[in-house]
């Protein structure tokens, strides 16, 4: 379709792109592909500029001719980022003699400004056009897939982290509801991102969003529009559930006779942006959704989550077969059962497997720990950090083909106390201590009757 | 009024106050005002959090002792953010050692982390809850205006201005357009920012804002919500314009028979906030309004300002007096008419400046420079760097008090022509180049008759 | 300015122009004005159009002719509405024939139809290009304002109101709250139609908009967009208010010490549109605006108006002048301190009218009735039609020039009960009954010892 | 869920609700179904309340009641509408006798209000609650499907129309784009009502607003929120295009290589609502659909439909086998190879029957008539009356079951050039001409040589 107004910054453009040969052939010169070194040039022609005339039209060329890169040679374009976008080593030797001469702020503030890599304002740079910030966090995704442990690039994504850290603070986050109103281009997002209990189709979306008795919220930063950056989907029940296939499928718009809904369950929280990683915003997200929720349904009584436990089974499968010994014999031929597929459609079988289960998912997830005092499983490190409590074990919690796979079926609530929470996640982050229901200290403490302490976790 | 439902948040924030006890003995025994080291002593407690649980609720609390502190004690306050919130030296001297050691990005990495005064960390919690950047904005404000030349607190503005800097990057700003359908609460904010011609009252709001010729945009920042950063009020016109006056008055909803209006002119470019100097809006503002307006208006042919000339008569008077050598008797005796307040009504006197002022007004914005070759005029500096072109001088453009009294009723058109602004704006910026039409050569070919060189401008 | 791009309509409208001619000479020849004949003749065109193709068009040209007329012309206008498009005489007689025979639903329709006036589908058609609906409603304002007592006139206005009650049905209307973030277009409407308590400029306006104890609600149409159709000003008070002005004048942004915020205060319900007389909003406003007060500020316990008593001051000066024989010695002696003008700052003359007028207006409000068994007053008659309660007489409620004109400075206040509305209005509905505070009706009492009953009132 | 906050009205309900007790003893008595006894007991309280006070609530009630009746029930309740909420003879004819004496207009007013029957009146009460409108026109449509040929009935729908016609006036309707950034509660409601080419899915609907050569509008009503009364899908082409599986089908966001797209092609039509029955909206959302069109995309240069021919198969078929004798023999050989499923999948049979399928459907379309000189099918009445041109004739047009089955595949051109629409409207509507194309014409003019002309049409 023939576009009517040609944009006054294009013609900008136009004026600007016969002055480059000369840095072109400086960049081609030194062995990166074509391309690459054309974006290098194109970067090095943004920086150039000073920041005003024309370097929205510039940035815009240069994410342009970005992302019209094969994989390896952005991976070119990454390592060339460390190598020629550094800071200049003769001016931080200068900032840092002067600032030991005086050691006072304004030479401490030149001596900052001197060790900032030059990447740093190139970032900030191609930030300008609309749309760049998406394009720098798909940049950055693409950077964390390649890099590896290559030392230069781990450099090159530490500004990245430091850059969007600033960026995407969170005074600058939007939270939203999601619900059956929200334009289709979001919903068929949230569909994609959904990271937990996947969504087959938009029927199962709708089920998820247009019932009395669900919610669903995301954060948005303004400056990528209509890309969730991380959302989380609730129910409200009447009592603190445990099997997350009850909320899935459930289509009577809830309501039903069971008694007044009291209790918001999280059951799933996703993140959308594997570019945004270490970013941290599910803990302001699920603080958020609490107050957004107190407000709409003053009823509510308790806040918990219905969460899955993704190392269990791997965890539990290793110590069957690496360290056997640390098992009593019964309970280790209890556990073989799990090897038949078909267990969990046995009543019998479930009823001689869920006691164990139970207890070892306790000991799993309040007992195991990694280096540094932290639980092994993920999922209860981020809501143990949080200052939530862990409450309840949930046998067959998930039957689905992947909760089996991944958790022998087993799920959490981890519960969160207004009152506690600020406590909980001191002590948890002091010394690693898991503030637990007297119901999984129990379970708890039959495992550790089932397994042998292990030295050296 | 009684608010109904505590916030979740603020619940939270009552179980951490208890604490603080301590970390106040201490700041209150260095001798600060009582209620500045309260506010340091909040600072801290924000710094000792991890971020997480309940950084918004005490990042809050610290934005509301500070609004409650005296301007002294803000000073002490600012003080003690250089003092106390800088980087750790001994932190710095060892990643200094090990980058002398390896040379690396790794390295380079840590020492410029290392170097990051943590009142920077400090400013990035501040801004967590929803209004904390308008609170940052203002605080700088206040900063800018008790700073003086104390080097600490340049040292702590410059770290305002490396995070605004990277928080109002152009990519996140919102151009809105402003007009009778805007909020009143916006309105009334671009009544008490406008700096160029002041809005006297509703009325003449609106005849700036709902007439079909007049046009007027803003740029808002997502955070910041209803506070416009900068705005431009623009007239379409049939041709270019030379008197403000014309503008600001007319009420006749214009298109009238003067022909099609071909010329959109900018006659107020106002900056609103105060805290955010030195972060540049402007010239992208120019820009993407003529990107707009391109659209909206096919049929607009040029784009131009109605600019004042704000050091033009202190630059003539002390030309006058400081120097008198250097202009010939005649002129001088001419100009001295300008000293009886009613010139600008007697039209033989008018006659007679006309000629000089025009010639002159040429002189002091093309030619007269300040060191490092830039124009006297902050205005010109402005627009000639952005590549416009100096097309115009108007005598008694603005016979307001104010045009009067600054500029002696000149004005100027600067035109921004879109093939020549990227060739405009890289003269400029190599070696001072202003280029101007034939008429404005002209005038000041014949101011040069009318001043001597001075060798030391 | 140019128009770019000439709408598809327009275009269409031209064909259409030339056909015309032979229809305006008949009109013109029956002696109409030019241009009123031009109207009757566009009109007409519009009537043969099928409300097809081109009725947009046609409607537009037809609305465009109005416009443009004096006003003897537009009652030209609307006599010829009156004779030329009524309904067809031996269609009506024919039906009513049919009717007569079988007396069932099928001819009853032919027959409904057959009387409506053929200017009842006209003004439909009128209503068809955007903003035809607002045209309409200021042309019957005019017709209102022209029709004085002229019986075909009348009949042209109850077609206009028998139209209008269907489309401005109460199912359509919206509700909107409007605060200082409505758009200032809004905003000058609600200072120009406030017709109870004039607003002076826009900070007065801002004074009734902005502060946390303020409201203002108004009902608009979809159709009419911008405009309000009538709005009510409310305080949140800490008990029944007495005084208007110092709701009025209050800028403390309220809440203060007084307790908390107990009572929405209706102190002004303003219709704006005259041209919709006759269609009844306000009972609407008051219920739905109470639901929407009940849900944000669920601490809301009482809903009250503080109203004018319009006709007090003419009432009781017809008293004392036209019967002064009703009114005991005393009282007439009393009385007439109010023609002193300074009456209202002296507190011994205070002091002894206080009685006496709050006597005689709690007689006004509360017996005086006109034929019909309605109240005297209007504003009385529209509360206690909708169900509210006579709660309290207000001395010097009102100190403004107007309210001392017309209501001798006193007030009233109009209590909303939920649980006696129904039955308050019924009764007032069926005979006249008026509930009342037993303080209210001791005053009444009162009055009765101090005026003459009157047999014919 | 609890209900935290008991509304305002409904307190009124309740207070209201134990009067009635005396009116439902009276409705049942007289043999209705209770249910729709209450439902009558409802009505009549509502018609017995003023209009004011609580009717807002009756009315709910009343709609409440309406719901929960099973379709006897409903069809009982209209003819109870006929019957019991009918007119006043006595009233009719001293209003007639009056209008008889005087025949001037106060008369006929008087005479004209005493037609109306009560339910035009109980029918507007009903529309006072949110939601009313909507729910009245799923009450006709319920109405339309039960009425069949019964006279009362019909006399009630006429109400109904009347009310819409003036309700669903084209001044109150409001056009939106439906794009990918709809909210999905509108989308599913655009995949529903589709009635042209089914919508298969999600992806199948995004193919069709998500690309950039695709557009859809439909117009909305304030007072029917979300649902829309009818929306028209548009593909931008770059020429008229022939077949709409081309369109349906293509997935590589157009522009291509095809050239400018210089030409909007209506592709669908769908009304949404069969409640709204006669209630002409198509005609004006074509035409504000080009004007929208026009202002978006300067470079279109023609309008055109791409439609169906949904009539053609059944007229073919009855010619073919109840007038054999008017085809000649070659022909009706030739159209027996249609009777073969298969026949679209042969290339040689194609060829056979292209040239005289096509002349058929000219014929068809433009020659056959049914009583009252219209086209005999739906569409070509539709848009011919709209003053559109007979383009072209499209073999194999839609390769669907549906096309297949209904048209023998065939399709047609709509052409509306904004020049001809009036005249062609008038002539259409004078005296049936149809304007064709010379390649129309062409195919007539063979097709009369195949077809006997028949002279009882």
């Amino acid at each position: 379709m023939a576009i009517v107004n040609v944009g006054f910054l294009q013609d900008l453009l136009h004026t600007i792109t016969q002055r480059d040969s000369r840095a072109m052939r400086r960049a081609r010169q030194r062995g990166l592909p074509d391309s690459a070194a054309d974006l290098i040039d194109a970067c090095r022609t943004l920086m150039d500029s000073d920041g005003e005339a024309s370097s929205i039209a510039l940035a815009q060329r240069a994410l342009d001719i970005y992302k019209s890169l094969a994989t390896d040679e952005k991976k070119a374009f990454f390592q060339s980022l460390a190598r020629d976008f550094s800071a200049d080593r003769v001016a931080i030797e200068q900032a840092y003699g002067a600032w030991q001469s005086h050691h006072d702020e304004a030479t401490l503030g030149q001596l900052f400004a001197a060790c900032e890599p030059a990447r740093q304002e190139l970032l900030r740079r191609l930030n300008l056009p609309a749309g760049g910030t998406l394009e720098l966090v798909r940049m950055r995704q693409t950077l964390l897939e390649v890099m590896g442990d290559d030392p230069e690039l781990r450099a090159v994504d530490a500004d990245f982290q430091h850059l969007f850290g600033s960026w995407f603070n969170r005074g600058f986050l939007v939270l939203r509801r999601i619900d059956w109103q929200t334009p289709a281009a979001i919903l068929e997002k949230i569909i994609a991102y959904e990271a937990v209990h996947a969504i087959s189709d938009w029927q199962d979306l709708r089920r998820r969003l247009d019932q009395r008795d669900r919610r669903c919220f995301a954060f948005f930063h303004p400056a990528t529009g209509d890309e969730p950056l991380i959302f989380v989907e609730v129910a409200l029940e009447p009592a603190i559930p445990e099997r997350v296939q009850a909320i899935l499928d459930e289509d009577t718009d809830g309501a039903a006779d069971d008694g007044p809904l009291t209790t918001a369950a999280f059951y799933g929280i996703s993140n959308c942006q594997r570019g945004l990683r270490g970013i941290s915003f599910g803990n302001f997200l699920i603080k958020q959704v609490v107050t957004e929720l107190s407000r709409e349904l003053p009823d509510l009584r308790q806040f918990v989550t219905l969460s899955p436990m993704p190392g269990f089974r791997r965890w539990l499968d290793e110590l069957r077969r690496a360290e056997p010994a640390r098992l009593d014999a019964e309970t280790l031929a209890t556990l073989d059962r799990l090897d038949d597929p078909d267990w969990v459609d046995d009543p019998s079988t479930q009823e001689t497997l869920a006691g164990p289960l139970r207890s070892l998912a306790a000991h799993y997830l309040g007992v195991a720990k990694r280096r540094g005092n932290t639980p092994l499983d993920p999922v209860a490190n981020f809501h143990l950090g949080n200052g939530a409590r862990l409450e309840r074990i949930n046998f067959l919690g998930d039957r689905s083909a992947k909760g089996l796979e991944t958790a022998a079926g087993m799920m959490v609530n981890y519960l969160y106390v207004p009152d506690e929470i600020e406590r909980n996640h001191e002590r948890f982050t002091a010394d690693g201590h898991i503030t637990q229901s007297s119901n999984v200290r129990d379970l708890s403490r039959r495992a550790r009757k089932m397994i042998q302490e292990n030295p050296a976790p």
